[in-house]
């Protein structure tokens, strides 16, 4: 039940959010209250630095504050820190844990998100059972450096390929989100452009008014 | 019955090995073979700068050879790693996730290791449940930089303390484990001076004779 309900949240979102508290200007319950307020659905905690130790403490907290907001939450990288924090799933890069034992790792009903930045990555996530793909980069961003800027095309490729959910990724903010929707993009996780706001409830709420438009 | 048998096989263990693959001379296989022929009883795959889904192979390889060699295997920091690569257990920094998390992770016949470096950390770890803790650092080491060395002083209060397996550990060789064992240490974990030594089991040999003698 927990997986039906969370798989129905993660169907209606539009708009997801990485969070690395070293990038908010405030608080991060305070970031994750205001971006929900402003219609974001899902929540990724993005801590490379931590010790898992903290990085396991900040989850928990993570999962507090989320679970109060109303939003899904995501772990990056780690499924044993998403299973220990009752997050609603965790997100697989490239060089991340496979699918399939990430799954072994969390059950059946936990969201699995995978980075991917080719169609046949794409191919690969559904074949794999993914929840959702992240897309890009689509932008250059302040948040991750890439060489490679498979952008907007890749977006369209993707809306053509596959009806699973699909976030277009990648130094997307309000004054760029419409070539994504323009692209065939219905849905966007931001990193910077909300997390580092001094609104971010407005940011969020530019972004989906883009989206829902 | 897989947890009886591992703990019998740790309640005998006196020589433990840190394995990092780009410090070992020659292939990883041969050298766990070696050591193994040299008497070490348990082998850590310690893997600080890999992607997980590389880290996740390389420990489904070092399990198979562990298996071959008939020597218990320990991934370090990483529970769910250990789990899908069915590794004996997982060895745990003071940095890294907390006994009882890790246990939730590996289940109750898994070996959990706790690296201790003040007596209070040793108390700490019995109460937590550990199977076995690492005491140290002893001396300089090549592996790891430390600040502070409690030497062989806590090798001899921890002795006095607990029954609980402790590796004495830390810039541990030939030339110096006869103070270990002199400081009734029972046990030593050694890294390069096996890990990176021409002829690994006769490194072994000698210190399983000191040890031993």
């Amino acid at each position: 039940v927990a997986g039906a309900a969370a798989r129905e949240k993660l169907a209606h979102a539009r708009l997801y959010v990485l969070l690395t508290a070293a990038q908010c200007p405030a608080a991060l319950d305070w970031t994750i209250a205001e971006a929900a307020a402003g219609g974001v659905g899902v929540v990724q905690l993005r801590e490379k630095e931590l010790p898992d130790r903290d990085l396991l403490e900040r989850a928990r907290n993570v999962r507090q504050w989320t679970r109060r907001a109303g939003v899904l939450f995501v772990v990056n990288d780690r499924p044993e820190i998403a299973r220990l924090s009752e997050a609603d799933g965790v997100h697989l890069g490239q060089d991340d844990l496979p699918v399939k034992d990430a799954r072994r790792v969390l059950g059946p009903d936990a969201l699995i998100g995978v980075s991917t930045h080719t169609i046949e990555q794409v191919r690969q996530a559904v074949l794999d059972g993914a929840d959702y793909i992240g897309v890009g980069p689509t932008f250059p961003s302040k948040t991750k450096a890439f060489t490679d800027f498979p952008g907007l095309g890749f977006v369209r490729a993707v809306a053509a390929e596959t009806a699973l959910p699909a976030f277009a990724l990648g130094g997307i903010g309000p004054e760029n989100v419409g070539q994504v929707v323009a692209a065939g993009g219905r849905r966007v996780a931001v990193s910077s452009s909300v997390a580092s706001a001094a609104d971010p409830q407005r940011v969020a709420r530019m972004l989906r008014a883009a989206l829902d438009g």
